[in-house]
């Protein structure tokens, strides 16, 4: 059903006629995230620039029982932002500004909407930085709905773990501001542990305050390459239970070994495994230490390359070829949709599911690309297909939905940083049990109208 | 009132007559924990084995709408588990078995009444060990409960950051399981962290799996003395700016360093502020290379004392006297009872509270004992009295309401660690505005009947 025209004018009043949209143009915009998932339009798309305008907004919505779904980058890919039952995206674009840094604090308090790149080229004068990398271009605000962490989490954390204070807009309009800026605190409920993750169905984040991280004065990065997947896995594992504490331990896999090479800036790695290792530290000194421990570990798990003493340069492409791993992927496969992996385990299963996934695609004769985190145990594997060929696409979902199945088994999570979005609503049940029906009845708690991000996590 | 009788044969069939009491010195024994607040007789005291049975326990409870309130080791400072209202207590001490110590993926399966130095020196023989330490002999059930932190917080975080998976006993009974295995998870609300720090008022916590870190194999400590507590604060300030990662930065205030001299183990030191730093490394190469930074940071800051260097055995000793600084402030005042202080601020603003505090006392003339956790901003300052003297007690209490207001308005905590309890629920109104209202209505959802700890945090 298309929105009433008084709704459409009372949403203007709030923002100006220049700050919604029903064009279609803008509505096909906010109809798809970077997933496969069937896109759908929204009814109207409005730009707030404060919290008080979305409060004004989410409290039209909440009296008229409109859905309202909140879009920061659209960069997600589960489905996560994608408004299944139309009504009103709340896109924080304009809300994009960096309102105070304060470096003696270690704090930065930021609007949604504001870009996380953006963020951490702003902060390096202070030497400062907000550790949490998804790859993508995403916005704090889409950070925090997902709870993003990427490959630094293993050191810094997930973005969860460095939120001191929200500003969040209720179902019926509602502003609260939990959280505090001390570093540590016992005072209360934790709200924002619970806002964090909740990707936006019990409230809009508007405001967040961050704690960051002084920006290491030294870098070590080291690459090995491995003759199989199981002695890189089981390398990584080791390097965790051994004390060490690495800013990134990432996986490649050969298939997406072979990607780099092809479509990277100057890249010959031997076509196996390989683990690209970081460590951060105050001084150089501490952590050559650090990578004759790691280069024997490796060696002992006959490593067949080892490279270190990676310099600023030569690290920076490394790390920018694995954030574009995502698009060589497509790249190769011109005219297909990736159906992405996002599973975690504990640290000692790792091999356990790699191997799994290895022989599963190999088994049904499908190409994956597999990569990840695997330092927290978190692993992807993209496959390329066509959501339109019923039949191809099933097998690909099937594989997906045994290796989440596997996952579980093994004690880990659906989603290690992607979300549940629409994708992983099917494994909620299998992996909460009987938690979930306690989720639901906080979700009606705060949204009792269900008009908060519908049709999303369960 | 007392229980209809047949409700303690209920109970009875639950944990049989050995581990249910209604005699008069059990009942006392868990009428108060270790702080001022009002001893409050339970009707009766059940020592439940398993979750089974604390499930059953609870049942009964919500049938007949009995008060029922988790009692972990009694060493809260808030009055966290006084049973208000009488009821049932549920003492976990003899659900204290570790379950099962997973040291590949660095977690422990605990039962809530294990005592969390039994833990590390159980999990010292695999290398590993739980970092939060809240000094007293509290129980990882209490530690949740309260989320825990102390010295180590700054490195490791909190007890919350810290936990994978917990067991909890809803009002009605209910068990649940929420969390993962996995290091990481986006999927669904996080539950574990509502749990953790809610006190026992939105449900029972039976097992927890923890998270733990590897036994660093190099430590670093330094001893700092300063001429005045301003210039203690701002060395701290700037050690956490610079980037460094220290384990442990704790203040000691004038009057509790001429404690540690005088009840402590052979201890000299100057009668002015001191800081006690730690560092954890995986080498002495590069924590060399740190303590030149901190040693710089300090005699920029005019220490007139500084020791590094120093080795296992006085470090040993130094820990002691820091653990045993509260039992010293007790011997010192014989026959009163400390009221405790436990805001937390903004790093940036530690100097101005522990200003702050200091001409308070000064004053009105009162003995305050500044120390704590002054790396994450986090002060106390026991204060000795005796709650029937109204007079002077009132005097102290105004200092605390003081102090907690001076910490909220400077953007902190009306409690770092210890609880909202009973002592701190008039300051939660002040810190959390319209959050509260939520906190009320989450209370409200996991416990209708109110049967929960109640008369705890609001």
């Amino acid at each position: 059903m298309a929105l009433p025209d008084f709704v459409l004018r009372k949403l203007e009043e709030v923002v100006g006629a220049d700050r919604l949209s029903t064009g279609a143009s803008n509505l096909t915009l906010h109809a798809k995230d970077e997933s496969f998932h069937e896109p759908h339009l929204p009814d109207v798309v409005v730009w707030p620039k404060s919290t008080e305008e979305v409060s004004r907004i989410v409290r039209i919505c909440y009296e008229e029982e409109i859905p309202v779904t909140p879009w920061g980058a659209g960069t997600s890919l589960e489905g996560n932002p994608i408004p299944v039952k139309g009504g009103v995206v709340v896109d924080f674009q304009q809300m994009n500004e960096i309102l105070s840094v304060r470096e003696d604090d270690l704090q930065v308090d930021v609007q949604a909407g504001v870009v996380f790149k953006d963020l951490n080229k702003k902060l390096a004068r202070y030497g400062l930085f907000f550790p949490p990398d998804p790859g993508a271009s995403a916005t704090i605000g889409g950070m925090v709905a997902n709870n993003a962490s990427g490959v630094r989490a293993i050191k810094y954390g997930a973005t969860k773990d460095l939120i001191q204070k929200l500003t969040v807009v209720l179902a019926d309009g509602t502003v609260i501001q939990p959280g505090t800026l001390a570093f540590k605190t016992s005072s209360g409920l934790d709200l924002c542990r619970l806002f964090a993750g909740s990707e936006g169905i019990l409230g809009l984040v508007t405001e967040i305050t961050l704690r960051l991280v002084g920006i290491p004065p030294e870098f070590l990065s080291a690459v090995a390459s491995f003759p199989t997947t199981e002695a890189a896995t089981l390398t990584v594992s080791q390097i965790i239970r051994s004390g060490l504490s690495p800013a990134a331990l990432e996986l490649m896999g050969t298939a997406a070994v072979r990607l780099i090479n092809k479509y990277g800036e100057d890249f010959d790695f031997p076509a196996s495994p390989l683990v690209f290792i970081e460590f951060h530290g105050t001084n150089k000194e501490g952590l050559a230490v650090d990578l004759e421990l790691v280069k024997g570990l490796c060696d002992d798990n006959g490593a067949t390359h080892f490279e270190a003493g990676i310099g600023r340069q030569a690290r920076a492409r490394l790390w920018q070829a694995r954030y574009d791993l995502h698009d060589f992927i497509l790249r190769e496969h011109p005219g297909l949709e990736p159906i992405a992996i996002d599973t975690a385990v504990p640290i000692s299963k790792l091999p356990d599911l790699v191997a799994f996934a290895e022989n599963l695609t190999s088994e049904l004769g499908v190409e994956g690309y597999v990569f990840g985190h695997a330092g927290s145990g978190n692993i992807h594997m993209p496959m390329m297909g066509d959501p339109h060929d019923k039949e191809s696409w099933a097998v690909l979902e099937e594989i997906n939905r045994r290796l989440v199945a596997y996952a579980i088994s093994l004690g880990g999570t659906a989603t290690g940083e992607h979300g549940v979005g629409i994708g992983k609503m099917q494994f909620m049940e299998a992996e909460h049990g009987a938690s979930l029906d306690v989720m639901r009845r906080i979700k009606q708690l705060f949204d009792p109208k269900g008009i908060l991000n519908p049709g999303k996590m369960f």
